[in-house]
């Protein structure tokens, strides 16, 4: 107990000296540095041309489903048959919450639209891999959608606990997928993760899974495969169980980038029918500025390798830190991802919400603990997720710095806390 | 009926002969002819700057309802409180649709869901001056709002039978506007019909006014006044009774401009509520690029004179031509807009259809007949609207040669078909 004590007191005097520095930084979203939106900085150029291949003035009306080049480009860089695209608006989190409002409104495949079951008294529920996205799950609690959290294993959801639910609860209309360098664990699904996804039995014909393929190029090195979830939704006679959903948004610029849809013929079809009533065609110049500034599904690569660039220093400082600083502590572990945008780090249960306050406190603010679960609510309270991206290497030396002491300061109060009572 | 008999003849064989032109030429819509598009070439420049006033970086997420320069210059343009500004979606179709969706799936105000008088089984309702605009119609229809017509007179809707309607159907949740130069009529709201609006009686507290001002700044030569619909409502004591949509899309690029929603506090927080689940914040450099182009309000009404300058001669060839060859003749009357981007014409009742089909078959597409009323049901199939926007001066004057003439052929089957029933 004296032990812990002095390391108390040693622990809080470090503290105290980083707050005197004034530290303002804030590591809560993973938001690109502004070293990777100059490598966009040719969208911010002059037009090279307003015209389409074919000759249409991209200026004008039209194109519901997205311009040709443009489905074409993302047809080649995801292996997804361009017909079965609908692109062009400007943030795929925008396209995901369509969707589900308009299966909550709609209804899907000829089943009941999902909200006359909330009107029912008896909500649907979605599967919710856990920590995930935070906002997929604002999505579900703001449409009423009941989420019922399964833990994320190293190679995809617990299938086993998904097979057997989805068989069995007909209220159960989906599950939320980071099927890539999941947000926040980095976890890559495995072939056995998507062919299960793609042929198990749900109890609700109208299941559905949102394949959210937001990190699909953002490898750090080496390019982690994925198997194609909509050719093995069909192969498995399921064609419309699943939409994909894809954007530039960290390729190019978040929320000015190109989203897309992806999904089996009927699936499309119907989207289509409920977008013709909600606009006429999404931003076409900015689909043809992305077609002209990336040219072919290469240029993609290419450019997600000059990403990488500056992604991977970045994460490889946060591992190096906390390596050095906290392991064989017992006081935290981490993932190390291979790509996408987030480390994900376990405190002591307990500890987590304590230690990003005190991050705060000191002027370093990071995502809530809690945040990568639904209704925010960790039942460890132990995860919490970095974002790297952001700052500048110095900067972030100083947030890993404070970061790790904080993650000290924390386990020792909470030690200290369990002595006391024991 | 020879007389007429005779004039059949002549007119099929000025009608073949036009036929053997093989005109193929689509005045559907309302689309900007290229002469206007050309007006916003600036746009497809390069950025002069990506930082945004106050230094923020505008390639990165953020600003959920806009960037404060394009809610100023919006504000300065149409007397609207900045604050009270939503801006950024691409267009206002997508808004318009968003929010009935929004009020379907969560209604406002306190008020119940709309979609749960849906599963209810008594579907809410919304008033429809018509002729109007059919994509309005269509989010009706599509999200299963039930169309009561109203007629449209010359200062507004016929606000005897709007204020005794909205006064005694609690399921009476709105009415669509279009308060300056509508569509199609030409209509401009007097100030007594806004006042009107505003302060009549609702038996639904959650009575919404959909106002889209579509045309707000649209003018031929001089400038239609309009009374500031938000300020009348919160003079009556209904601060969040209306929803004013505005875009670009008819002043820069349609559907890759920039559209906004204005509304009373609470609405505004409500929508922004909503849609904080749905988006992280809307194309912030197209907003920039727009305030970056037009710099004030005056730069937009200035760019709006350029326009009128190409509109104002298409719509003197369209009355010209109606004028020397359908005037006296009794087959038709028409509206003489002073801005906005259409004409509505009336045949005799029983031959709009048959004349836009004449004109379709000689390669002339009009927008079908019916389209400006609920569920297309023109009761008196009398109704065309005319589009003069698109087409060059010289298809424009072939396009308005062949429709002179299906106009009269139409009419005269028409009579010949009366006087041999008679």
């Amino acid at each position: 107990m004296a032990a812990l004590e002095t390391q108390l007191t040693e622990l809080q005097k470090q503290y105290d000296d980083f707050k005197t520095l004034g530290l303002q930084l804030n590591m809560a979203r993973g938001k690109p540095g502004s070293g990777q939106l100059d490598l966009s900085a040719g969208l911010l150029g002059a037009f090279p041309s307003y015209k389409l291949e074919d000759g249409t003035d991209a200026r004008n009306y039209g194109i519901l489903n997205g311009i040709p080049e443009c489905r074409n480009l993302f047809a080649g860089l995801l292996g997804i048959n361009a017909d079965r695209i609908i692109a062009g608006a400007s943030s795929s989190l925008n396209v995901m919450f369509d969707t589900m409002a308009s299966l909550c409104l709609f209804g899907t495949g000829g089943g009941k639209p999902w909200h006359y079951y909330k009107f029912e008294g008896t909500p649907v529920k979605f599967l919710c891999p856990v920590p995930g996205y935070d906002r997929h799950f604002t999505i579900c609690e703001e449409l009423g959608i009941e989420m019922i959290p399964v833990p994320l294993l190293e190679d995809g959801p617990d299938m086993d606990m998904v097979s057997e639910l989805a068989a069995k609860d007909p209220l159960i209309k989906g599950i939320w997928c980071v099927p890539l360098y999941s947000n926040p664990e980095g976890v890559c699904y495995s072939d056995e993760v998507v062919d299960r996804l793609a042929s198990m039995e749900t109890a609700a014909e109208d299941f559905r899974i949102f394949w959210d393929n937001a990190y699909g190029v953002h490898h750090f090195e080496e390019r982690t495969p994925l198997k194609d979830i909509l050719a093995a939704c069909e192969s498995a006679g399921h064609p419309d169980r699943t939409y994909y959903f894809f954007s530039t948004s960290k390729i190019t610029f978040p929320g000015a980038g190109v989203a897309l849809v992806a999904s089996g013929e009927k699936n499309i079809n119907e989207l289509k029918k409920h977008m013709s009533a909600q606009t006429i065609g999404h931003n076409k110049l900015n689909q043809l500025h992305h077609v002209q500034f990336f040219k072919t599904p290469e240029g993609i690569r290419h450019h997600m390798e000059l990403h990488a660039k500056e992604l991977a220093p970045r994460f490889q400082m946060v591992l190096d830190w906390l390596e050095r600083e906290i392991s064989g502590t017992g006081y935290a572990r981490w993932t190390s991802p291979k790509g996408g945008y987030f480390i994900s780090l376990y405190t002591k249960p307990g500890c987590a919400s304590r230690t990003v306050e005190l991050a705060k406190n000191a002027g370093l603010t990071l995502t809530p603990a809690g945040a990568a679960y639904p209704y925010g609510n960790d039942p460890e309270d132990s995860h919490i997720r970095i974002a790297p991206s952001y700052p500048s290497l110095e900067e972030l030396e100083k947030a890993m710095k404070l970061f790790c002491i904080c993650i000290k300061l924390a386990a020792t109060e909470h030690l200290l806390k369990e002595e006391k009572e024991n």
